[in-house]
């Protein structure tokens, strides 16, 4: 019998945000493996009795690497990832380490896709992504900046709603103040700014700013900021791009 | 008491990607109101004994205003999407019309995000999403075409991974064909193209093309297409962008 593993989504952390998908790969596992703080906001009941292998932030290989080995050795293998697993996670460092490993043919992979965090920032918001959206990674560590601030601008210029992921960090304190910086020589300065912290977890917190006074050091690494395109406005305490219906060029 | 309704996301279809948060809400709902393929694709025992309102398609704000005059008029309503109601559905609608009828303040509005289309697609193609994408809708019903070429260019030119939604459809047969036509200026002839129909529903398709061969009717209305960046690539049957771990620069 073919050996397996599964990266597995659990989407922002509530359990209610679950999919039963995801549940019974976790269920059915014999070891867990993944980040600490994605394995701790799993429900004990979904951990008991289970072996689970976790390395710390910047071991993402490790981590990868440990679940790919349990699961050779037999045992039914979770990888969890907070989130979807395909967006800057590790569905893909999984398929790589399974290729330099000559595992690919040896190992049925299951990616299970979750609520990624960008969905659930803007459910929180309102509705924030309804045009077509640009989701960026502000983190270097492992892309070049120029690489992020070509893309930042080119977001920008061709008007996309933009997804700020890891948007602020002690390592990187001054990317997200020059990503608005940036977004103010393209945006008007009442462009709503989406920031939610913590989505769906203990110690979420939600609000919309105006892009001329958005202060970037409210944002951290539990942050997603959705910075809105040329239409985005509030409506209420809503976050709202239009889509372009017939209403709202009406209200337009 | 005040009147509530939520905008509900089902995500691709199959009952085991709905979240327990979207259960409930569909589960507690005297109303539930949607499109008639997205009503037909919950399970029977989650419709049985509601009210169920539905309009055809091109009837988006028919659809959410019949949900809203049911919200109104005291029944729990749920308005269902597929994929995630952020992203090009109608959780932005239900807004609007909020604002346009002055029940911003009148009624409860909860968004529940769901697993996206752009998730479930890139699950079942392997990794292709794990760098920076842009997400385009190639529908200009509510679009310009100027502004979606504008966006397609800027994409491909700052090498985000693309992702296409509505792709293509009998009344605009040929947007994906020139979007092809426009990638194959910015990317390699062997990059990576995914194509994923009915994901997670029954005659799911998933197959990956390289870029040079890719022949656009094989797209429709129900398929994602997902374009590679610079770097993404087959790895035995999945495609793969590198986020740009050391594994991934030591095989490069």
């Amino acid at each position: 019998m073919t050996a397996e593993i599964f990266v597995v989504g659990i989407g922002p952390g509530r359990e209610e945000c679950l999919t039963p998908q995801a549940r019974a790969a976790i269920e059915n596992a014999d070891c867990l493996a993944g980040y600490p703080l994605y394995l701790d906001l799993l429900p004990d009941a979904l951990k008991a009795g289970k072996r689970l292998v976790s390395s710390g932030m910047r071991h993402e290989e490790e981590r990868c690497s440990l679940a790919l080995d349990a699961a050779l050795s037999g045992e039914k293998t979770a990888l969890v990832c907070s989130g979807d697993p395909g967006i800057y996670a590790l569905a893909g460092l999984t398929i790589e380490l399974m290729e330099a490993r000559g595992l690919l043919d040896r190992l049925n992979l299951t990616v299970v896709p979750g609520v990624p965090a960008l969905c659930a920032a803007a459910a929180l918001l309102g509705a924030p992504l309804m045009h077509d959206f640009a989701c960026i990674s502000l983190s270097d560590l492992l892309t070049p900046i120029e690489t992020i601030r070509k893309r930042l601008r080119a977001a920008f210029e061709a008007d996309f709603v933009c997804v700020l992921y890891n948007p602020r960090s002690k390592g990187r304190p001054l990317h997200l103040a020059e990503a608005i910086e940036n977004a103010r020589m393209h945006r008007a300065p009442n462009t709503p700014v989406g920031l939610v912290r913590k989505a769906f977890r203990p110690g979420q917190s939600v609000s919309v700013h105006a892009l001329g006074q958005f202060n970037p050091e409210l944002a951290d690494m539990l942050s997603i900021v959705i910075i809105g395109n040329s239409s985005s406005r509030r409506a209420g305490r809503y976050m709202l791009t239009p889509r372009g219906y017939a209403v709202s060029r009406g209200t337009a």
